[in-house]
C-alpha cells in the first residue's frame, strides 16, 4: 500500500476522463499579502479595497494569476507530476473575480493524448478548470504537457489532438464591472488609458529583479503546487539543469507585476491565449520584462474598458530592450536565447 | 538596569515554579497563508473552510504545529534562551482547535532540575501550555534541555526527574468533530482511510526539499522564537557548526507536510510521544521524510476517526528510502547519522 | 509613448508643488502576519488583539513602522527613483493608528529644492503624509534626497530649504489611549516602565540578525517600493557596491523589534526626530543593535505612558556593544565605519 512516487504515467491517462483534484483551497487576505510581497504589483484594484468597491466589486479581487496558480498547482500531482515538459497554454478565460474567503476546487478532463515517436512519452492534453464554493466557474484553460510512459512497451491509444484556437474571441472574453471607468488616474498611476495604445507598440518596463530560491519555493508552495522540480535541489543536481527550477507560473507573475510601468490602467487580465516557457529560470538570474501591444478590441456594449492582447516577453540576465527588435518582429518565431517567457494574453485597459 | 544577554541559567529555575511567558500573539489569515507558504501542505481540514465546517469546526483549523511552535516560541527566552540542547519532547496533546483570530498566550511550570556530573550545566524539564483568549487550554506538552549554569561553582538543587509516560494513551486524545466522515475522499486526495493502515508500515513520503536561511528564520520569527543561533550568522561562525542552525520545529512542519503523500487523510495531529532531533539542519540540506505506522487504536464512542500512532523520519542529503530498514526496526535504537528527525506523535485518521 | 525608464529628476521638481501618489493599498492582517516573520516583534500592543483592546484601541494597530514604510513606498516612484542618496529625516509624526482593513493613500508637497555645486544634481525635501480611507491623516514626516539631473544645463530655481526643528516636540506627539495602564508585565515581557529610565542610559539589544536578498525584497514589495538598488542584481554589479542595496526601512523595522530586550514596554512609536543610513546594508551582513535614551517628557493630561526620545544604534558585522562608547557620546557626531543606522525617535513607554 505504500505509495509510489506519485503522479500518473502517460499509459494512465484516458481520453475524455474527468479528474476531480484534490485539496480545495481556501484563499484569505494572508495569500494577498504574501503575492504583494512575492511581486510587488500596484494595479489599483488589487491594491486598493475602496478603489474595488467603487469600480463595482463586491471587494478587492484577488489577482488573477494567484488564482490561476492555484488551479494549476491542484493539478499538477494528477497530471504533471511525471512530465518532461510544460509545453503550452491556449483558450484560457478567467470568468468571475475570487475574494478573500473564497474556496477554489479544480477539474480536468483529458482533451488529447498523442504519444511520442521515441515511445518513451507521449503529449497529455487538458482542460482544467477553477471553480469557486458555489461551483461558479472562475478560470478555464487548456494546456499541454510531455509526460513519460512508466513502460515504454506500453500500448497507446490511437493519438487525438484537438484543434486550438489561436486565440481567445474577445467577445468571449468576461468583462469587469462598469464601474471601472470612476477610477483616478492619480491615484491609479495613470492617465493612459485604451486609447492611447497603439497595435504594434512595444514599451519596455525596465525593471530588473533578481530571482532567490526561497522566494520561488514559497510562491510554488503557497500554490500546493507539488513538482519536485522546484524544490529538491539534491535530486536536480543529477539533472543536465543542476539546480531547481523556477515554477514558470512565478516568472508570469512577476511579468504582470512589473508590466505596470506603462501599462498601469489594464485593470485585470482577461485571457490566456498562448504561453511558451522558452528556457528555464534559476535563483540568481535577473529577470526584465517588455510587452508588445498585438491587438485591441472594443466590445460591444462594454463602455468602461477595452481588451488589449499583449504579448509579454521576459529576459534573463539581458534588458529586455537589447532583443526588443526580435521580440516584437510578429512574423518570425526566432526566440532570442535569453528569452524566458513568450505569454500572449488579453488584459482589461480602462478607457475614458 | 541595561539587561543582560537576557534568559535564565540553570540555577535561575526553581522546582515547581510556574513561569507566565510573554507576549500573547492574535493568530490570523495571514499566519495561514505564510505557513501554507513555508510547508506546502495540503491536508484538507487546515486548507479549504467548506471542508472543515461540514466536518464540524467552527471554522477552518489552524495546523496544529503551528500552534505548537507559537507556544514554543513563547517559552524560549524564559527556559531556552541558554540552552545547549533541546533533548527531549513527551506527553504533548492537542486539546482544542485554534482559529483565525484567537490568541494564544503560554505558561510553564518547571517539573524536574538534575544537574549534570561536570557541574557547568544541568537538565530542565518544563511542562509548557498553551492557552486561547477563553483561558481553554488548547496544547500542552513537557520538554527538556541542557541549561548552561552561569557560576559553576553555584549550588545545584536535589536533583529530580519526573517518570514521563512512553506514549499518550489513545483514551487521552481529544478527538476531531465526527463530521469527519463527511469528507470527500477526491478532495482530500486519496480513499485509504483508518481500516487501510496495517501497525509495521512503512511509507517513502518521497518529496526533498532544500532549507533556505531565508525561510526558517521567517518561520521562527513568525513564532517569536528568539532563540540566537537561528538568526545571528556571525556569531554562529565561531561554534562548532558555523552557521545558523535551524529550528527543529521547522523541520517538523515539513515533516507534517511531507507525510500527506501516503497519509492523505490524517486529518490532524493528536499527540506528541516523543520527539529527537537526531542532528542539525542547515541551509542548504536537502530533507526527506519517511513515516512508519507504530501502533493503532479505535477510541470508544468515536466513529469517523481512529488514532494512528506514528514515527516520522525527516533524513539530510540522503532518501529516507537509503535507510528504511534501519529506521524500520523498532528494537533497536540505533540512528543513521543521516537522521534528523525522530518524532513519534500520534494522528486522528479518518475512518469509512 | 512608451515611459522612459521613471521618476522624476531634480529640474522635475517645483517648490511648493503637491504630488499625489499612486497607488492606494489595503492593509489586512496578512501583511501583519508578513511584517511579524520578517522582524519577529514582540510589543504586545501589535501581538495581542486582547491587550490592544484592553488599552482602548478598537483593534490590533499595525506596526508603525510598517506604516511609514508603506507611505514612503507610495513616495518612491515620484520622488526617489532617480535619488543618488536618501539623506535625512525630520519632524515625523504619527497621526492616528491603523487596523486591518484600512486604506493608506499617500501625497507629498515639496519643501526645499536646492541644486548641487557641481551642477548636476540637486536636494529635493519633501513633507509627505499619508492618510486612512476617511481622509485623516495617520503619519507625515519630512525627507530630503539628492536627485540626478536629467540635463547637467538646465537652470535651477533659487536655493530654498526650509528650517527643521532638531526634534518633535513632546507637546506635539498624539499619545496612544489611557488603556495601556493596563497591560499586565507579565504578559508585556517586563515590568520597567517610564520611570525606570534614566537619560542617558545606553542599552545593548544582544540579538544579532543576517540579513537575506529574499527578505529584504519580500519587505521592499510589501511596501510597493520600485526602488531599483533593491532588486536588480545585475545593474547593481556595474556600481560600486557590486550588490542589491537593503531598504533602509528595512534595518528600521529590525531595530524596532531588536529594542524589545531591555524597551519592552515601549508600547508605540510617537515620532521621528532624525535619521541616517549611515552606510549601505547587504544581503550576509549580521546586524546589531543598541539604544541610548536621549530624553523623557511627561505630557500633562497624560497618564499612563510618557514620551522617550530614543537614538537606536544598528551596527553592521560588529556587536554594538563594542561601539557604544562613541555612539553614546551624544557631544561627538563621529560614526564608527560599522554604523548602518541612527535613528533619532520618540516612543511612547507605559508607565505605573
Amino acid at each position: 500500500m505504500t505509495p509510489d512516487a506519485g503522479g500518473r504515467f502517460f499509459e494512465d491517462f484516458t481520453l475524455g476522463e474527468r479528474i476531480t483534484h484534490a485539496t480545495p483551497r481556501t484563499l484569505e487576505s494572508g495569500d494577498i499579502a504574501l503575492y504583494q510581497a512575492l511581486y510587488g504589483g500596484r494595479h489599483i484594484l488589487n491594491s486598493s479595497l475602496p478603489a474595488a468597491q467603487a469600480a463595482g466589486y463586491v471587494s478587492r479581487p484577488l489577482e488573477n494569476w494567484l488564482v490561476f496558480h492555484i488551479v494549476f498547482g491542484k493539478t499538477v500531482p494528477d497530471i504533471s507530476r511525471n512530465a518532461i515538459a510544460n509545453l503550452g497554454y491556449a483558450e484560457g478565460r478567467f470568468l468571475a473575480p475570487v475574494y478573500c474567503g473564497d474556496t477554489v476546487s479544480a477539474a480536468s478532463e483529458v482533451m488529447g493524448l498523442r504519444e511520442n515517436s521515441n515511445g518513451k512519452s507521449g503529449i497529455v492534453m487538458v482542460r482544467s478548470r477553477g471553480f469557486n464554493q458555489h461551483q461558479e466557474m472562475i478560470v478555464e484553460y487548456t494546456r499541454w504537457v510531455m509526460v513519460n510512459k512508466r513502460d515504454p512497451s506500453a500500448s497507446a491509444p490511437d493519438p487525438s489532438m484537438p484543434q486550438l484556437a489561436a486565440a481567445v474571441a474577445p467577445a468571449d472574453l468576461v468583462p469587469p464591472p462598469e464601474g471601472i471607468s470612476t477610477l483616478d488616474s492619480a491615484q491609479s498611476g495613470s492617465d493612459k488609458y485604451f486609447d492611447d495604445y497603439e497595435t504594434g507598440l512595444f514599451i519596455d518596463h525596465h525593471d530588473g529583479v533578481t530571482l532567490e530560491d526561497s522566494e520561488h519555493m514559497l510562491a510554488t508552495r503557497a500554490y500546493q503546487n507539488t513538482a519536485r522540480v522546484h524544490f529538491d535541489g539534491l535530486a536536480q543536481q543529477e539533472t543536465r539543469f543542476g539546480k531547481r527550477l523556477i515554477y514558470g507560473g512565478h516568472i508570469i507573475s512577476h511579468a504582470r507585476a512589473m508590466s505596470f510601468n506603462g501599462l498601469e490602467n489594464a485593470v485585470c487580465v482577461a485571457g490566456l491565449n498562448a504561453g511558451t516557457h522558452a528556457a528555464p529560470a534559476f535563483a540568481g538570474d535577473t529577470i526584465y520584462a517588455g510587452t508588445r501591444i498585438m491587438d485591441k478590441a472594443s466590445i460591444v456594449g462594454v463602455e468602461s474598458v477595452g481588451a488589449l492582447r499583449l504579448r509579454h516577453f521576459v529576459t534573463k540576465n539581458k534588458p529586455v530592450g537589447d532583443i526588443a527588435e526580435l521580440v516584437s518582429n510578429q512574423e518570425t518565431e526566432t526566440r532570442p536565447d535569453d528569452l524566458l517567457l513568450d505569454l500572449d494574453c488579453w488584459v482589461w485597459m480602462a478607457r475614458r
